[in-house]
């Protein structure tokens, strides 16, 4: 269902009943843009820390405007055996709502409009239909103003639609010029009293004119006036004036004050839904979520907070549990049996053995996707089949069942591995952001950071390490990269050799780091530690079991930073982005879902409330823990990047919990091929 | 006609001759908004200089799209006594040529989006098929690109479609992982020298493969061969080999470099319709024009220069005829008869006496348009009715001929008074940016600095000023404004009363423009002095006598500065900015007249080659020059901002040049109403 500015009110009670009575949902974001700093390669550093790489959407993505947002619900009909779904497209734009609303400025960048264009997206409808939104503190600067307005009128000062601090309640100041424009209103308005007519239509007048005349009517004639702004067709405001008694006077200043309620609540417009969304604490399930993630949550509640760490708690308190399917798609069991996971393709390998078909129908009153012919890039459609791969990949889980099952629900056990977990995208070594506990903290010890004199090429910093075979540049920007080293060993050498350089120079990962840490004091301070969490582990032995084999193959090429990285972004999905001309790619996707156990997690904003959340329900199954079995270094908490640290394989303890259905249990932990009953996450 | 990236191609003849037989051009541009920073009315204050207000409409303009651009093409026929019009309304979008082209970002403003959205513009167009563009320096770099790759080719190193500055002449360094990929290809083309086809296609791969088979196979098959990257229906790349004696490989190249030229040419695009204009050396007429101007300047020739006076110079070069329309209608003769100078408001009063609605006809295969059916704010539309109010205008000035003239060319003396003047939004003293000469420096020894905490409002600054009478507050931000006093002599008693005060400052303005200048060292150092200008001189009693009635009155009433003045930009063309529903009004225009006179112009960029420019034709008529019947002061050229300095009538002199018609001379200096036969501008 397409909803706009025109249709959008006579919309909101379906899509309010959509949520509530849907076991999943399914979004998706467009936007105006992707960078409008760095270019795609500099955005995504293969070495980016979770931190950097939040920092960086958070400052080149954020002023592009999300534009179109697809809600898909799915709701399983135990009955038909299938998922009835509704879906909706979303057209959004941030109409000023008066002249003292808030006058957005957003950036447009031309590759992605133009991608956008040659998929048929219809810019018209965006800006002329576009629905508005306010964010949380818009909304309520605006609730504000109305309150006064009623306490005003409740005190009988009247309700001027022109407030300032100067309008006091004693004889309106009247400059010079105008006394005598406002002695001839006054003159008009005594004439009234004394005649048969019930109204009186001044002359058009400025702005500046109505407020005196307000505070002079106010003033002289406290009751027994109404005064009002109206507009003449030719859009002039003029101000009428009408005979009423205390009574009507009364009624139509409530009329009033309802309208403007009224008004209020169509200018908070599109972030109701999302607010909708929030509360209903469902599961939202998205394709490489985490740009309209931000996005949603910068555009309709709040600028994005600085530190990461704060910015997964607004998440979860927005978005208590959210999917994201190209992350499920990368991990165990459907790494190994996918191997491209842009939405496209995703959607299209989910129909082939051994995964099936889901069996959805489209809910009465809905127009019905094809997925034959492809509508990608409508938000709606895209989130329509992300919630189609989410449910092709949760029902292939339920085959490891004894006995198998056919369909697995938003609700099982079996999926909340996948929880909270967004992609990240191109980052060699950490596949996801975890939004409820700390990050994977993969050792970097066989990488260098370099910097160099802005003229040096790719094949400048190959020729520099040509003695120590392979190497693998991430480019930071135009003067600094890292290097990184086959043998983890080659680094002292690669140190020693370069002591007396002048051109260059080269730091340890760690120290890179260390630097870095010592510039922002605080931001390594916070830890998960506390609240029963096990600091994160991570070998870099486990790293080469992982995944990722094609983009890991690319980047390891010489020359490739340079040249061959556009094109190995194709399959990640921001392919469009450099080669507009490709097709099957997807730009970013916002597919959220969520579940009924948080519906207050949105009020409670502090880090307690939210910590709660995840501990009730998942924190034992999702912890990562020490990994007594194979540890190849200290499992030390507190040992930090530069330690020699493990990451165990998560073991999700379902047996806590007893699931029904389930005879073997043990066999969870053992390793990634002996997935049985649930699937290993990494 | 509607011009898009689809007839693009086909109707730039039609353009080009368009311009070439015209008399006068008129332009408009539409953009995707105004200001990026400070609301409208900081923007734009009052007592700006013209430095301070190009610094900040360049700071907070520059980033929007010039996305419509209007040009309407003006021929007089003496037989039909006529003007023939040719209306183009172009849309424009910066497409990527290529993937190593510009990515451009752009900002939009949610109200002037929004704005153009309510007069049906059609987004649509623009980004579906808006005509690309480059700018000088892109173009330069693109050429010289090609013209890289034409020199490889003249030199047998064959054209690779991937240069980069590792493919050097000798074998390529082929890495590790892809020697067998490549062995595999000299194979199959070792093959196809053996065998009876004619081509080999490689399989599609990635560019840096490609890379590699372009230098493997030029270093070992120097001849015979001639190798091209195409495409699948899928859009993959890849490789295509074909067998050519040496006559038809070079045959090839020679057409795939004619291809690449005529690509080079697309992708330049609608910058050359901007070259045809600046290259005709036209009158170019605008409305408002100033951001038209920058735009235009800023997107298709260069970044805007930081010094106003550099610009002013690189103005020059691309438009050595300007004249605006709204500071034509602003001035004597025409400000005493027109009360509403908004374009659309211009354009009625100009219809009624003592004017006369230009005679005027579409041309042929033209869509014409109907002035009673107002298409404001599309550019084409615009451009037409801008050119109508200056034949108007020009016309009305024939009156005063003796004996009189209904027909004034664009070439007429009379209007030169006009030239190169652009109208500065207001600004109460200064009411045009002077392209051609020195700027106005009025007195401003009434005007006090004020500086505040930010609590501050003008109710604030007004109880402040209470004993000196009214006062006129122009905002400049948070924590400052002007403060005009009525009388200068105040000026002293205010500053010895604020000795001692703690929680604001007060300076006078000439210690103001002093503290500026202090930080930019240079800024103030060029002068206009040596090529035989006078400097300028302007008296403050002479401001009095100048203008702008309605906007002084509403200037001067208190708290306007806070809230009047939203209501008071209606007319000046800024409203729909902060009424996005007000009709009628303007946002701003480009329209630009040019002249014969110059053409070569544009190639000379020094100083002296433009300077030469003015001088020939017109330094004489406008240049101000001492004005010794009423000096008030000192006549000192080198006297600054805080001396006593006065500023002539200007007195256009054109009995200098002979021109036919004309009987009386002398009076054209004596007063603002002796005006004759030639208009004073101020």
């Amino acid at each position: 269902m397409e909803v706009t500015r025109r249709n959008y009110k006579d919309s909101l009670s379906t899509v309010y009943s959509a949520i509530e009575e849907a076991d999943f949902l399914a979004i998706d974001g467009e936007f105006s843009g992707i960078s409008d700093g760095p270019n795609v390669s500099a955005l995504t550093n293969g070495l980016d820390t979770p931190e950097e790489r939040y920092t960086k959407l958070k400052k080149h993505s954020m002023d592009f405007l999300l534009f179109q947002f697809g809600l898909c619900t799915f709701k399983y009909d135990q009955t038909k055996s299938k998922y009835i779904t509704k879906p909706f497209n979303f057209y959004i734009f941030p109409k000023p709502f008066n002249r003292t609303s808030p006058d957005i400025k957003f950036i447009c960048q031309s590759s992605s409009i133009d991608f956008l264009a040659s998929q048929g997206f219809d810019f018209n409808k965006v800006f002329c239909n576009g629905i508005p939104y306010l964010n949380q503190e818009e909304e309520a600067q605006l609730r504000e103003q109305t309150e006064e307005r009623r306490n005003q009128h409740a005190n009988g000062v009247g309700t001027p639609s022109y407030i300032s601090p100067s309008s006091s309640k004693g004889p309106a100041h009247v400059p010079e010029e105008h006394k005598d424009f406002i002695n001839r209103v006054v003159e008009k308005v005594e004439a009234l009293f004394s005649n048969s007519e019930k109204t009186l239509d001044l002359d058009p007048c400025t702005g500046f004119q109505r407020k005196l005349i307000y505070q002079t009517l106010n003033w002289k004639f406290p009751k027994g006036l109404h005064v009002e702004t109206m507009e003449t067709e030719k859009k002039e405001r003029y101000i009428q004036v009408s005979k009423v008694d205390e009574e009507e006077r009364k009624r139509r200043e409530q009329q009033k004050l309802e309208r403007e309620q009224e008004e209020l609540n169509d200018a908070v417009g599109f972030s109701r839904v999302i607010h909708a969304i929030s509360k209903s604490g469902k599961l939202v399930v998205g394709h490489n979520m985490l740009l309209d993630v931000m996005h949603t949550i910068h555009q309709f509640y709040c600028p994005l907070p600085e530190d990461l760490q704060d910015f997964k708690e607004v998440t979860m308190c927005v978005f208590p549990r959210l999917l994201d399917t190209k992350l499920m798609a990368s991990t165990q069991p459907f790494k190994e049996l996918i191997n491209n996971t842009s939405l496209a393709e995703l959607e299209k390998q989910l129909k082939e053995t051994p995964f099936k078909s889901p069996q959805v129908e489209t809910a009465e009153g809905f127009p019905s996707y094809d997925t034959a012919q492809e509508q990608l890039h409508e938000a709606g459609y895209d989130a329509y089949i992300t919630g189609l791969c989410f449910i092709s990949m949760a029902n292939y889980l339920g085959s490891f069942l004894t006995p198998p099952k056919a369909y697995i629900s938003a609700r099982s056990k079996l999926i909340e591995p996948f929880f909270n977990k967004l992609f990240l995208m191109r980052i060699i070594d950490i596949p996801y952001l975890n939004i409820t506990g700390p990050d994977l903290q993969p050792k970097r010890d066989h990488v260098l950071y370099v910097t160099f004199p802005k003229e040096w090429k790719t094949s400048d910093l190959y020729q520099l390490f040509s003695a120590f075979g392979n190497i693998q540049v991430s480019w930071i920007d135009d003067t600094s990269a890292f290097v990184s080293l086959s043998q983890t060993d080659q680094v002292q050498i690669a140190m020693n050799t370069s002591r007396y350089a002048e051109s260059y120079k080269i730091q340890t990962y760690a120290e890179y780091i260390q630097a870095k840490d010592k510039d922002k004091p605080g931001q390594t301070a916070k830890t998960w530690g506390e609240d029963g969490w096990v600091k994160s582990h991570y070998t870099s032995s486990t790293t080469s079991g992982f995944g990722y084999p094609r983009l890991r193959k690319r980047s390891i090429s010489p020359v490739q930073g340079e040249q061959g990285t556009e094109e190995a972004l194709i399959a990640d999905g921001w392919s469009h982005y450099s080669y507009p001309d490709s097709t099957g790619s997807k730009k970013m996707r916002t597919d959220d879902p969520s579940r009924q156990a948080n519906a207050e997690a949105v009020q409670s904003k502090t880090s307690e409330g939210w910590l709660k959340t995840t501990d009730a329900s998942n924190s034992a199954e999702l912890s990562p823990a020490p990994d007594d079995d194979k540890s190849s270094g200290s499992t030390d908490p507190g040992s930090d990047a530069e330690g020699t640290i493990t990451w165990q394989q998560t073991s999700t303890v379902q047996g806590r919990k007893g699931q029904k259905n389930k005879k073997k249990k043990s066999e969870a932990a053992e390793s990634t091929t002996s997935l049985f009953e649930v699937p290993e996450v990494w």
